[in-house]
């Protein structure tokens, strides 16, 4: 079973709001075995709605409609579906009763132009409100299908799991289709390039049986969430995706820890700020930090993690030359260097009173610094009863890009040093 | 001109990622005056692809596939757009040797995948990268034309203001197409509700001609951005649109000044940190933060202002209350007050060397501290040869939220405090 998602309004065209709702839609059919091979977006305009109806209803086996279903003159969904249908607009008096006394119970007058939402396509039937005054409509075409809901997100969602997953499981049944579930996984990597990671899983996705669709692979750059690997599995049921998932985790781990070493740091929803939290509480340790380049951004990321009060001091963001030298006793010189990101890392733990210091200092850009090119990073780690140790690299990007980089590369880097009893740090993403 | 846009990925399909690009894309297409009657959102599926893309080419001038150029197996926009076209793919190798350097420059060795990105349908022209290493395609059909860029988003708004829109432009031209254009300016506030805006702005939105579209109004609620409110008129060239514009500004800007005071803090891209920035820079002033529950957030804010060297000193982020006392001689006591914040102020300003010193302290939630339930909030201003302030407010939420309202509320705090040569906060949009 197809279903393809029509997000009705003009600002979604003129990027005033983006569409949510349809990522939502996606997320919840796919989490119920049912498929959408195309979206589209399409204004408040009749004929133009008609035509996005039509083209959805000749590619898919339903549409689910978003927008359009309120009481102004500019909703106009009820039209477009009737016509696609080819049948009249009926006024149903049993919700002109139910959307007149939601008015009445509010101690409001009604405006007239609310009766508009008791407008149904004839052979439709309803998907009553409970959040909102307009109605859900199911239209049944032949063996095809309109759903049309609110395109606001909590009245959308509510219709959904009341009346349209219910209508499409009953469907689904009768044609005695295999339903099966969709799931998959993210595996959040830092260490490699995407076209690095797809070259050393090119030999496993080459084996996978792609047009059986038992598993998929997919890669996607994420800036400061690293990059992830994508997993995505069919299967009869829940258990068995779960097992299928489990099984290719297992595979891709493997062959990645063969190529790169550990650049797996999390799964799903774990950011590299709970990989952080993770690996300082193994040893039980607190954590501080000095930041200069990042400005704060890499301390902001680390209070995301609940319970954070537990392992994380502080950070002192050393912006200017002067507040490292003053404040964290960095030796008067260039602060674009190992020496200065060292000095940092061991200033943070002692004015931070931590058990580990974390340094970041480097150039954002645009303009050089220290004779160093925009790019630059040093980071650092001081540890209880070892040698302090810092690391140069260059990362690419404008200002925001080095930042962002800069972050999760110190952030992987602290991960590692602490979580394998002090190895040196190995591969990174950009190399110096 | 109708433009049709056409974002590939099966991630988006899922609902793993929103999709920010077609919002961004329909936005900066409708301020050039260019149409779009239709978004498509198509997986990474060689046939669904044709099939969007015939389906798009139909119904419009043109087309912008976004995403689908990287290197991995799953990135075949080339080889879609290439049968659309009814062309072969030729290797380009003026880009093998483009991406080739690339990584030769960052002295790592090149993925053979990589020169995929070096395919072009034959007839196609590049958009060269200056970001990353995908090339951007301009491939003409007929009259019609289709874009290609990636997903990522600031490599994808790099090649439509490079490569796309003067493109279109000269079709337009070509085509002596009366264009019209659409413009809209976005006044961003802090200090009133969505709700109190709307109701403020009533009376002149009534008045507005929107049948006659010279120019309509609407609010979106931004998190960390504030509370914009965007006006969009419609004109005969760009100078008319600007005039209306202008207009408009004065006049909504009076109203609001009228209601609430000096709400409106930027214009457009100009974010709450370039409001502070101007307001530091008028007086000539540094400015050193203490920061508790943002976490470094206020400070990762500040440093995107370009130039922030000259006036931003840095933060100290004393999440554990220790640091607090220890390093800016914050008094032992509760630390959620008005007391602490006064002195977190103080001694910002005096540990890192500030003409002024900004607190943030309060409650993040889920757990009440020092009795103070979740999103309690007190923000302190220390400055030179004035007595330090300190307020106190309540921001809704969850952790996340009410650490960016904190963020956004203390910096508006500031800005009006610095600019307003000392008269005490006035409206704030939480009320205590």
């Amino acid at each position: 079973m197809r279903i393809e998602i029509v997000a009705v309004g003009t600002e979604l065209l003129l990027g005033q709001i983006a569409d949510t709702n349809s990522a939502w839609l996606g997320e919840h059919l796919a989490a119920a075995g049912i498929g959408s091979h195309f979206h589209q977006a399409v204004g408040d305009n009749h004929q133009r709605m008609v035509l996005a109806f039509r083209t959805a209803l000749a590619r898919s086996d339903g549409i689910i409609v978003c927008g359009g279903l309120g009481p102004t003159h500019d909703d106009i969904t009820r039209d477009a579906i009737a016509e696609v249908m080819n049948v009249p607009l009926e006024r149903d008096e049993e919700l002109v009763a139910r959307i007149s006394s939601m008015f009445t119970s509010r101690g409001r007058e009604m405006p007239p132009s609310n009766l508009r939402q008791a407008d149904v396509p004839k052979g439709a039937t309803i998907i009553p409100q409970t959040k909102g005054t307009a109605p859900g409509l199911i239209c049944p075409l032949g063996h095809k299908v309109i759903y049309a809901v609110p395109g606001v997100p909590y009245e959308m969602s509510d219709m959904f799991d009341r009346g349209i997953l219910p209508d499409l499981q009953h469907r689904m049944s009768e044609n005695e289709e295999a339903t099966g579930v969709i799931a998959s996984r993210v595996l959040r990597t830092w260490g490699m390039s995407e076209s690095g990671l797809a070259d050393v899983l090119a030999g496993h996705i080459g084996e996978l049986d792609v047009p059986a669709g038992n598993a998929t692979i997919a890669f996607l750059a994420s800036g400061i969430e690293g990059i992830k690997v994508r997993v995505t599995v069919r299967a009869d049921d829940p258990d068995a995706a779960t097992g299928l998932l489990d099984a290719e985790e297992t595979e891709i781990r493997r062959i990645l820890s063969d190529a790169a070493g550990d650049v797996v740091f999390g799964v799903d929803g774990e950011a590299i700020e709970h990989a952080v939290a993770r690996a300082l509480a193994v040893e039980g340790l607190t954590l501080g930090l000095a930041e200069s380049l990042t400005g704060g951004l890499a301390s902001s990321r680390l209070v995301n993690v609940p319970g954070a009060s537990r392992w994380f001091r502080g950070s002192v963001v050393c912006y200017a030359s002067e507040v490292k030298f003053d404040v964290l006793g960095v030796p008067k010189g260039p602060v674009v260097s190992e020496e200065a990101a060292t000095a940092m890392a061991e200033g943070a733990r002692r004015v931070l009173g931590a058990d580990v210091g974390l340094s970041i200092t480097g150039v954002a850009g645009p303009d050089p610094q220290d004779d160093q090119p925009p790019g630059t990073v040093f980071v650092g780690v001081a540890r209880p009863e070892r040698a302090t140790e810092a690391v140069g690299f260059t990362v690419p990007g404008d200002r925001e890009r080095v930042r962002q980089y800069a972050t999760i590369a110190a952030l992987d880097l602290l991960r590692r040093t602490v979580g394998s009893e002090g190895s040196p740090p190995s591969a990174r993403i950009f190399g110096r």
